[in-house]
């Protein structure tokens, strides 16, 4: 069920974490839980749990609570990954070539089909099996391909050109891996993944709530 | 200053970009700015930021605005990056390996000087200038030098036994890059990068909001 007002994005945020640990629960054959175990295993709260489930329709009975497997499908679509998603990396650094190689995107439904690059000393390369495309074929490429999402992993300095260049080519959606924030037209998505940034709010946390 | 009560995550998360904002401000060589000229850079509302800012203390002043290099040594202060960190990485895979070539890192003051793994295939190799070294030397590493953060990029199955290693070898402070959530004692402050709910999250808000 659609949403009937804007979601909050802590919401939202949330949403993953319900996936994976009732994916869990899955894998250990459990098929029922009730707010109050499901709090257990996430640590938010049972009313939370409720309450962030309530902005899609609910789904628990009362009595009952929450069949696993209807659950976990129901936020599987949510989520918009109970169809398989495209993606590609542009950035075939240090970064972009370990997130190439890194397998649990593929086990969540996220199909990498190409990872490009400016470089001549990269392009040509070969990461998990795909071989790194020249940045100057990219454009033909989303012509020729329905990608629904791009990585993006280029240096800063040309972080903002090459979001920009992406969106005219029809990606409406990022994510983010450079230092940088992307100040894109509304109807592109971004999430930002900032390293640094979340080594700082720890080294804050470190110095406040660390004894 | 000290805050005086505990401030909320979604402040403490603005802040590091306040902090790369102002550095960039810095290096143009503005010296001024007004709420309002720092909501356009950032995005943020002019009352947003001051109402985080007034968390630590303010450092405005009515009919002037912030001056640059002082809110930004104020923030490098309340981030505790005014002193160098001291960091280790454990997990030399992919995604470990590329982290320690993250050069955005050294950058912030974010200083790496060990990188730890199990795998005897990947231990004596060198990255960046570091040697990976066993794990199994790790707790005497530990009581050897006086590490602040550790970055943990081991595989999901291993990453809670890791943590808890880490933990009662010294550390306070986990990035964690594991898709999984660590239920650590109090005293112990874990960010978590999790690139799958990233990557979750922004497919839930292509289907929402990309057009």
């Amino acid at each position: 069920m659609l949403p009937k007002k804007k979601v909050s994005t802590a919401v939202i945020r949330r949403l993953p974490k319900y996936y994976r640990h009732l994916q869990s629960l899955l894998i250990k054959d459990i098929n029922k839980i009730s707010s109050e175990q499901l709090s257990k295993v996430t640590g938010f709260t049972a009313s939370q749990i409720r309450q962030d489930l309530n902005c899609f329709g609910g789904f628990g009975q009362q009595g009952y609570g929450y069949n696993v497997e209807h659950l976990y499908k129901e936020i599987s679509k949510i989520l918009g990954i109970d169809k398989k998603k495209y993606m590609i990396i542009v950035g075939a650094g240090n970064l972009g070539q370990a997130l190439a190689k890194y397998s649990n995107f593929e086990n969540k439904g996220f199909r990498l089909v190409g990872i490009f690059d400016k470089d001549k000393d990269v392009i040509g390369r070969k990461v998990n099996d795909l071989e790194v495309l020249d940045i100057n074929d990219l454009s033909k490429f989303l012509k020729n391909n329905e990608i629904n999402l791009a990585i993006l992993s280029v240096s800063s300095n040309s972080a903002v050109d090459t979001a920009k260049f992406l969106v005219q080519n029809g990606i409406k959606a990022i994510l983010n891996f450079c230092a940088i924030d992307l100040d894109m037209e509304e109807d592109t998505v971004v999430e930002d993944v900032h390293l640094v940034d979340s080594l700082m709010t720890l080294s804050y946390r470190l110095e406040k709530e660390g004894k």
